[in-house]
């Protein structure tokens, strides 16, 4: 284990700790000079370590670790514990820097006029703003919702018809047993505090973490750095600690007002069910639909495994004070897929796994990140025979994760598989690896691949009294064991992938300032709008009607097409159709390529054809331009 | 008006009255012997008499009309009121007698067998079983939940993409506000009474009507039987009146229990939004969000009207004690069409109405349903002329839905399109019609298309105090008015189109007394089954693998093809594809057609092109057949 000392001006250490030349992965689409890019980097550490932060803290705990060592009094528990808590700890000092790199990074994505066009063009937006809008809560232009439908038959077509999985759709409505045997009744919240005076409601480790660096910033409380750092590694979580800390510092509500006890929150949304009074839950998350079913689904599946089963659909999740858009929803649609498998086949000989073992992506492992290295980019086979990646059918959702992104336009450079620390992973995951994609608010998860072993099986049977075992059958000895099957849950959020794709495919032509969305065929909400080349005359008009009228007839496949839109561009249709006064002689159009804003005219008649063609990827539009 | 005095024998004027020959429509698929049909009817309507049907009010009511006739002291008021009540009172009765005879009729579709199947089948079951199940609320399986993707992008494509409609994708958490501002607060109840020793709770519409009903069996009490009446025609709604009725005649809960007192019961899910009381309602209709988004989506319009707006999503009723299945859901899938319209123009000049102007379609208009006349079969352009329909946007929804429910594999017998009468409309509708399929729950309500007239947008305006007003702007005068848009209105129930499909499919072939699903090719499941004709044998095995793959490979459209499924027939799969011994000496398979059961052999490599052809209607079977 790498063991290095901290302290100011200690930074040429730091650069080799933090091993630099990694960040390039930070910085995509630029023509990376390695100099330049570090010294960057190195002013960006001074800077970090000249604004009280809290390298002290590693001091301090490599101290412990040296004396621990040095004491032949000392357990090995305690120095591996000891270890294990610097070693984090260098883990998330390292995070900080990575997010103040990429913060200036997003700096460049111009985010204020971005979301200003998604709003603008009504791909989304809040929802109940007539009553003052509901934070969390989103609603779907016709821009977002035809974006959201063709992402999902992507998905659909990528992940279940390709795969032959089951498709299923459960209640979203769940009685209060099913939760407490899943574990999210008791498990499944934040702590909060209420402001006494407003009666205003906020998650304890957001306020107590600006709090205090506010209060760091006038005084320099050792104690308080203690604090923060548990913050940050998700580890002040006892009631009676965080009530005494804000005694203690006084800390006080954004508002400067006085704070209620702390208490934790079931981050579900209750109702009752009928009129007795009975408790239900709005769904937070689909799984359980699908867990509550097996057995049906194992029968339907004639009683073989693996089966697997997925469910697109909206779960709840009552977030106490949300921000960050899509990032962040009270309501939020998810697919999931539940991958049910003889636990003696986990981790090898999955037959798919060869379809994607040549695969290249970036990995983040649970090593790499505790031992202070970066991303690296690797086979998925060599993955699991070096054993980063436990189980083949992981490795198998990772790889078709990875090409699944590239399909529907995110970013190839900007998206990372992490693996889950011991200490953060859910209530039922054993090993779990998230799809993490680079954006302005950071590295988000997008989806996760999280083995959930016979967790959720078992709490079922036990708490329902159903067995709820597959059978074993051995055909040469004749013989039938029972067994409870484990379960490989890759799961997607919606929202956020199509958030990263909107982020990643917003753009300047090198020519012009102005921003368009460059958004893949198949994704894009609508393929092409026909424009009248002067909107008042009424010779031009029966041909947007010729076209959109030949368009919706030869339409098969990707939903809306051909209509009259304005800022075409922004809106990311691929094609403009312009109608003009040639068309009045000759029934010849222009087409005009949305992402080199070039233009061929083609015949009427040709349009579904050349449109279909492009579309699907048969021919470039650089091809086709040579051939007009 | 009509005007005829009902007792016992009286059934020869009561068959005239009933006007019987139109009963043929409720016997479909029969080749009908008039003659037969009448002297069953007659029976049938003989048996419902001497088994105490309410007909003495029938005579009550008719001896009042003629009371206050005689009586020069009567005013036209009370006489309208007394003509009004008794018109309604023998519509009432004449739907008991539909019941009565659809009874019988559904009797034959064996639906105990039927149900066994979609459950067997995993089509859909209730959920949470394992914990006992909740009433309302159901999940989907592997072939419902394909069933409805299908039909619901036929729906897509049949009503958005064909029509230039936007979709949206609003939230379905609600803040309270706007669920006052559109009345579902305080209007959206059912009124209920508990046991007030097992805390059960009932409608009290529901549980006084059978009680009474039994309780008429013993006793022929005068006052009950107007009770009685007064349920039937949704008129028993003071509070009062029904403690009244329960204290005295000792109405007991159906485990013999005391009653409590009658309250009402809003039918939304409540809930809390965020950590501060907020109190939220889960949408009970999707509709509200697209009226919230109106300015956004008429700017989005280029501030044009028609506006035409479609959603898809689930919402969400309370039911206080809800049974037969998939009809009557606490969480169900909608697909509900705001089509927001000047209101000069709404009732003529629709421009799009000539498409469906001589479609014929079953009628039931107010008109009818008050004066004891059966529905007709009508031409659209005829409607409007007369008057029957008053819009042309409406008389549009409902070609257009006729349409669709023939595309999707409802008996087109099987439907009518039914007025409400004035008495049962929605709290915020104007006109209002239902589609409504014969099922053997009778008669259930698959659509809806209401004006809503301005009703939710100036409620909007007035609670929200935001203008919520559209231009019209008059080019030649160069003036601008505002005006609030009316809306037209149709929505639809999935699951309960998704029931009747699977109904109206449910067939037995001359030959055989076993049971299949005659689904059409877009909207069964899955498109074909590949079985080799010996399980156990590992040469044919690699066949089965070439054909599904090669089937993936050409799907372009319609979604999961090509698997080993067992009882295809009853799964609904058109076509099974058999591979055999031959198979491995000339790579021919069978294709096995469900309707006919017959069999073609054709080459492998053929497959994908035969499957499309038919599956697309561009040849039948038959000619298929005949061509090899």
């Amino acid at each position: 284990m790498n063991f290095i000392k901290l302290h100011r001006g200690s930074f040429s250490k730091l650069t080799s700790l933090l091993n630099l030349s990694k960040y390039s992965t930070l910085i995509p689409n630029q023509t990376v000079n390695s100099k330049k890019l570090e010294e960057k980097i190195k002013k960006k550490i001074q800077f970090y370590i000249q604004n009280e932060l809290p390298d002290k803290e590693l001091e301090i705990e490599a101290e412990l670790v040296r004396k621990l060592k040095n004491n032949p009094n000392s357990t090995q528990d305690e120095i591996n514990q000891a270890v294990q808590d610097l070693t984090k700890h260098q883990f998330f000092f390292r995070q900080k820097i990575e997010k103040y790199l990429e913060v200036e990074q997003n700096l460049k994505t111009d985010s204020k006029h971005f979301e200003l066009l998604l709003k603008e063009r009504f791909f989304y937006d809040q929802s109940f703003t007539l009553y003052g809008g509901v934070s969390g809560l989103y609603d779907l232009g016709p821009l977002g919702c035809a974006l959201q439908n063709n992402l999902l038959s992507q998905w659909q077509n990528h992940f279940i018809l390709r795969d032959s999985v089951f498709q299923v759709d459960c209640s979203i409505l769940t009685p209060e047993q099913v939760l407490k045997a899943s574990g999210h009744l008791s498990k499944f919240s934040d702590i909060m505090v209420r402001d006494l005076k407003t009666n205003e409601s906020y998650r304890v480790d957001h306020l107590l973490k600006s709090e205090i660096e506010k209060i760091l910033k006038k005084s320099k409380d050792q104690e308080l750095r203690q604090v923060l750092t548990m913050i940050e590694n998700s580890q002040l979580i006892d009631l009676n600690k965080i009530d005494e800390v804000i005694q203690k510092f006084h800390v006080k509500s954004p508002k400067n007002n006085p704070l209620s006890a702390a208490s934790p929150f079931n981050l579900m949304f209750k109702t009752e069910i009928g009129s007795h009074g009975n408790v239900g839950y709005m769904r937070p998350e689909t799984a359980q639909g699908i867990f509550l079913n097996f057995k049906r689904l194992y029968d339907f599946n004639q009683k073989k495994l693996p089966l697997i089963v997925a469910q697109i659909g909206k779960s709840f999740r009552n977030e106490i004070s949300p921000k960050s858009g899509l990032i962040r929803q009270r309501e939020f649609l998810m697919a999931e897929i539940e991958h049910f498998v003889d636990p003696v086949q986990k981790n090898s000989n999955y037959k798919k796994f060869n379809r994607v073992e040549n695969l290249c992506v970036n990995i983040l492992d649970e090593h790499c990140q505790l031992n202070s290295k970066f991303l690296q980019k690797i086979k998925l086979r060599e993955a699991i025979d070096k054993k980063i990646i436990k189980s083949e059918i992981i490795a198998y959702y990772i790889g078709r994760i990875n090409e699944f992104c590239i399909k529907v336009g995110i970013n190839e450079e900007k998206i990372r598989f992490r693996q889950h620390l011991c200490n953060e992973m859910a209530h039922y995951a054993n090993e779990c690896w998230d799809l993490e994609c680079l954006t302005s608010y950071g590295w988000i998860e997008c989806a996760g691949i999280a083995d959930r072993s016979d967790f959720d099986l078992k709490m079922h049977s036990e708490f329902s009294g159903i067995d709820l075992k597959a059978d074993r059958i051995n055909k040469i000895e004749n013989t039938k064991e029972q067994f409870l099957p484990h379960v490989i849950e890759p799961s997607f959020g919606i929202g956020r992938i199509m958030y990263t794709i909107l982020e990643h495919n917003y753009k300047t032509r090198s020519n012009s300032t102005k921003k368009f969305l460059s958004l893949p065929y198949q994704i894009a909400p609508f393929k092409c709008s026909i424009l009248p080349l002067n909107e008042s005359d009424e010779k031009l008009k029966p041909f947007v009607q010729i076209i959109s009228d030949l368009l919706i007839e030869n339409d098969d496949i990707s939903g809306t097409i051909g209509r009259r839109y304005w800022r075409s561009d922004e809106c990311g249709i691929p094609y403009v159709i312009t109608v003009d006064y040639d068309t009045l002689n000759d029934r010849t159009i222009t087409v005009r390529d949305r992402d080199t804003t070039e233009q061929v005219r083609i015949k009427i008649d040709d349009i579904p054809i050349v449109l279909s063609e492009l579309g699907e990827n048969k021919k470039s539009w650089k091809e086709f331009k040579e051939l007009r």
